[in-house]
């Protein structure tokens, strides 16, 4: 498998031995080689390490044309499984029209899911109901990536008798997605119960001194739990890829 | 016990009725009483509603000398508790030089300190070693208010069981004071925990992303646990004295 | 009363004894009980203290079909009342479709309303027209938990004269929820004026500097009176909350 | 009373009268007027308008020597008083040395006061104790502009008695300038009382919520109060001079 | 003209002198006073002092039920101009309908304007042709005080010689408004051109780093120019008022 | 071609000249000058300056009336290219069926477009898909200067291999436009790898951490990559004035 | 290995079954297990999912009595690393008094350094020379969890050839910390280079824009490349925590 | 000129026409080019564009003996000038010590200063008498890039005409670096009067509103002036560096 133009470069080369190719010649193009394929060169590279990981679309700000067109591209040349993220109606239905039905939920839509690795799981848990959706991207994501995910809902810390229940589910867990807004505390509580890998996500759920979600993120990132880490407000998507990484590490 | 002039006045009254004063004069006089006497009158009916309260002097802009002088005038004119907080070091000297010998702690000097009410307690929690100083002042100003604090420390939510290992400590207090910096996620689980009083003290301690105690405040403020209420940053002091509002109510 | 399943724990206790119990079973059995059953014992726990009070769902980002299920659970549990908050119409109309009529106002629906204690009343006053909807909120809470309510509408520390017109009002409640916008002062001066709890109320009537009630909660927050608390922007179930579990101390 | 070079411009008319100016070269030279002199213009004409008003001179950022030299070009330049602000010790010690012992408070220094107006009283409020160096700038501002000011001091919101006791003061004053820090509630009481020019100075006394007299400012401006306006946080060299403006309307 | 009841108050010394009236009932009675009455006797006071401007209603927030009856009891009760600002259609058209045809402009409505004062002008300056809806508030309602108003329309500074076209305008004015956005720069310049009362109203025209008038505001309250003072975003109302505050000094 | 008026200025001279004007009142005239011209002397000087470049009006918050008058007056008095911007629906429609078609872009209506400069390349690059509108507000802006535009679009750092694919042309442009939301990162990499000037325009593109563009506002400005300059959120109408300034220095 | 008391379990089951043990008491004192014992059991089980990893002490806010006490209390009751962050002279100067030398770097002291894990690296990189400091605590804490440390310095990325001539670096390493203050683009550009996780740093190196680490913090979160996480602003230790948890997954 | 190792290239080549190199293995040496190489070729490529232009180093965060590792290899690896920003007094003593005297200046230091550029003037100007150390910073960078620099000082918005005497000077220049802090209106202002390349320099000057810098950058972003562009706060450097870029063009 070869990373660059290897066969055009073999050929040069045999050029240059055969006497075919003026030496001159063959330094003047490999002199710009950098230059001219260093774009390319570094794609191939990152793609072998990203070998089996979904290809993302993010739907916000393109045209449906768009995205039919960049699902076309990715399905046509790979093989792996490719993800259309906040997806509004009239996306959906035209990557639908154009490229046949898919897995769809949470504003996503998927294709070619991967075989679901048994050895892992992700729990996702949710401070509460109205941050379902979030939940649903990050584990939509999950899936995508061929991680199981458990779920876990409407457990704040509040009502700490909801969340201890399920003590068992919350260290049995490979990696934990946190998803809360209001003032985010759960993801301290979880860091505090689990040794492995916790992904916290703010969500913009609540008013007023929420902040739209500022004040969670701010939050999490003060949290007096060590080693959990944050993704963007409501971004589901960031902490599902951010658990892939990490489960393969 | 009379809120305004009431011997004055019965003098006027009683002044006319005999005819040594002059009604014009009276009415005169009477006309002008709710702009003249207002304020006294305000703040003696205030003052009975106060009766026994401490009379608090707030330390800081304050030049020593004039700490002298409102803590002389507070113990002459009254018979209740005395409290300066945030007194530095000059200040304190100044006091004591003047006015003998007093309790002190965490910045506080209290004179009279009056009997404790036997039948309620008050738990101070902190979330963590840094936060003391401000428990510290809640717990002095409750102090003088006459109310028993019981003190549990570094119970941070991280660290969930040594938090339960006092959940009885926490469901027996009749009110609670909840001093936590960072991410300030101990009020939400404390609120879950009790019915009775919640008074959430934002503090300072921690860096970055704490905002220098905002980011605790806006957390408390977006909290999911139900009626807790929240006072400034670092304001031990305020929630000692909010307690006490409500202990009494 | 038991806490935790008393009957189930002595039948196997009493089961050991008589011999039908294997005593390894039983310990494995036990030996797993903080775990299994922790949640359920702080709920039960929990449960005891809040005898009496409202249950409450708060509707924003739960569908009309989940506020019809979580309802009915509550009713069918539970013999104290139930609260819905923040309902909008569809989830009004599937509650009320579902669970027959009850009280409302102010978004708020309100099942199996409690005796009003005859021995207390919170006043709930306002600084303008415009706050009206938010102190709505906290009256009905309050009425929720049983508690008498008194209305002082429109007392804007600018109009000075109209708040001391009843400043018998003011000194004669238990309790005094102020809800106002704008610079929030309503708070500071009417914390002078009683030594009663005081929970104020930021809300996010005005505009441009009051930057959505970001203004009024750093301004109460700020306040020059002492032993106030404050709940969250528009958080008018909250103070109704806070109120009951101060007047319950 | 010329505003522009008069003189020289009469002359250049009459040598264009008397044949002895060419009338290309006048023209020529009148045409770049508005260039060349229309700095010079404005301030003469600004100075007209600005007669019997003090020189400023901020001092910080200015090293002693440049405070020296400027207000010695003042002196010079001028017969009105001569006003240095926020001088600190340096500052202070190298202006009196080499302009001679002037009138000095709050960090301000003042040479040539004018008579004070004898028909025009401002009252300056402050809130507490640590807005007085505040008061005192906006104080000495206002002397420096021969205006004479009454002061009242530490009548915070909180304890509204100690201010309705004053409200003759507050409804006698020509003008008021409010000083303030923490939730800066008084200047929306004071603009209910009287209903002449309220002028707010917030101040950066206070701590945690008060975010440095932002939180002041801000609610200044969410005032309740109509027809009250703000100066920046701890101007009051800004009030003083704002006062002056209106009360030379 | 009398502040209190006063004719009740000399009935009673009457009755006292006359022996119809119990001393003891009149002193229970008069000692009750300032709390019975401090209300009214405020609003007297107060009303005395406001005599001829105009009773302001705010619109947002209120019924137009609410509205109109607001409006029929100032119409009713007093004889100076009474102003509805910031009213929507609904609004209007229902104080129209109760109470006839009134001036209306800038979503104002004014009943029985007064005669303009002939010997004052102010001038109102914006920067942009988006600042005008905020001018206008401000202009309508310096008109319901009776001050006459020139306008000057869109003199943004990065296009000085439109301003400087108009610079005797700005010095002839007796006190400038100044409406501006975006950066709010006018301020500061127009405070360096006159020496009258200028009060700068930040509006939130822009977009981005606007900060929906927050940068205007602060960046006039950040002003080289001395003594110039600003009112909240977008307040033309507060505007008005401030400068009729004054012009009446 | 004069820059004041002149003609009339000569005539006056000439009248003293011949004795028929006063040399009095040509003094008194004269006296005037600078107030009552020197707002036409700098816009003509000006005018000087910016010959050649495009007359803007800026759409938002005008009337389709007052955007049909301003472009007619800027056609009618002037010959060089009318640029209209954030033009919406009806101002479009207005001023085409007012002035005739002209070329529209992005929001943007231009007339009389000037000849490309030949020898100057502008590279408008964007880190991603949505940012495209501001980038085309850029381009239109640039070509009614004259200038060529090349277009490099999706760039975003996150895909190194995509940007250094094109290496050659961000190297070869005479200046760089950046469009970027998000974290805004693409200045910082892109002003590393060129030395000529680099425009960076945050965009509000992106959602939550975003902050509507204030994020990539003071990243850009943090960034380390010196000499680059930034303009206002989403302004790429100021991108393009600005490159304009620069190229033609 | 046990996780509660077993042992006491199996016997006071024993005991029941034997009956020497009452079984009302038995039944008594297993009701309160759960309330009692919860504390202990959490932290039994939480022990064990922790097993291995270093025990932590945040120096700040405490005195060097309590970080002597506390390491003492660490080192006695287990056998694993211990590690104390941030720490100050004085606290180094009495640990090491008191519990003998140790590994010291970046303000951190460690005992009993784990045996280095020889199949994982961890790549620390750094934008530029004054992050250094924050690298090194991260550097330090990964050491302290056995986890061999890479480091690359000063790849900021307006100098994109000096990051590029160390991608093999980047893409061979296991998990990649990116320390970064000012705009904090790197996070991005490494983000996209490599498919393991990348933790960010936000530093608050820089001066003004980056507003002490917070416009770092928002840019990460806001970063274009998918699945890196963040940790609050200097939070090496939080970084290097994050990845024992990853690594461990 | 090569930019990459060109001799060892066409060494390569001719071995393989040669015959002494394997095809095979050449093969395998130049697939592997773009990675090994890919920083040297940027960083080659990159200097060719940088000819002439300073190498500069930020001190802050680095050690005395990191600036003069830094300085002497930039020294000696070029022949252009070497330029040292923000210098504290210890990292300056020990350069000197090590390089030899240097012109210094404005917290700089700079070695090899470049011949001035005959044909070019910027100009740099400053609000206030503060603003003077950023100048400078800014006047010495364009030094060291062989600008001229012309000063103008003090010319705040609020004193109109000192800025209009100096409107040559504005007009003559080639380029114009504006230095404000406060409310940084001078930008806006200096924007309108020239059509040549106009950056913006906030600076932390000013108190309380000011916000340390951030309210001018704020407003020179919302400036109606079109085509300024901003740097960071007081970051004199990259202005200077900005305007380098600029003239160039």
């Amino acid at each position: 498998m070869t990373r660059m133009d290897e066969a055009d470069l073999r050929e040069l080369i045999e050029g240059v031995r055969r006497g075919s190719v003026d030496p001159d010649a063959a330094v003047e193009r490999l002199r710009r080689l950098p230059f001219a394929d260093v774009g390319d060169a570094l794609v191939d590279h990152h793609r072998t390490l990203r070998q089996g990981t979904p290809e993302a679309i993010y739907g916000p700000g393109k045209s449906a044309e768009q995205c039919v067109r960049i699902v076309g591209e990715l399905l046509a040349h790979g093989s792996g499984p490719v993800l259309l993220t906040r997806a509004d109606d009239d996306q959906v239905k035209a990557v639908v029209a154009a490229h046949g039905e898919a897995e769809r939920a949470a504003g996503c839509v998927l294709w070619r899911r991967p075989e679901p690795r048994p050895d892992r799981t992700v729990l996702v848990v949710t401070a509460g109901t109205a941050d379902t959706p979030v939940a649903d991207e990050a584990g939509f994501t999950l899936g995508a990536y061929g991680l199981p995910v458990d779920r876990l809902h409407d457990v704040g810390v509040a009502g700490l008798h909801r969340l201890l229940a399920h003590v068992d589910r919350i260290t049995d867990a490979d990696a934990v997605v946190v998803v809360a807004g209001m003032e985010g505390a759960l993801a301290s509580v979880i860091g505090g119960l689990t040794s492995v890998p916790v992904v916290a996500v703010p969500t913009s759920v609540g008013y007023g001194a929420g902040l739209d979600g500022v004040t969670a993120l701010l939050a999490m990132h003060a949290s007096c739990a060590s080693g959990i880490t944050v993704v963007g407000i409501d971004n589901g998507f960031g902490a599902g890829s951010a658990i892939a990484r990490m489960l393969r590490a």
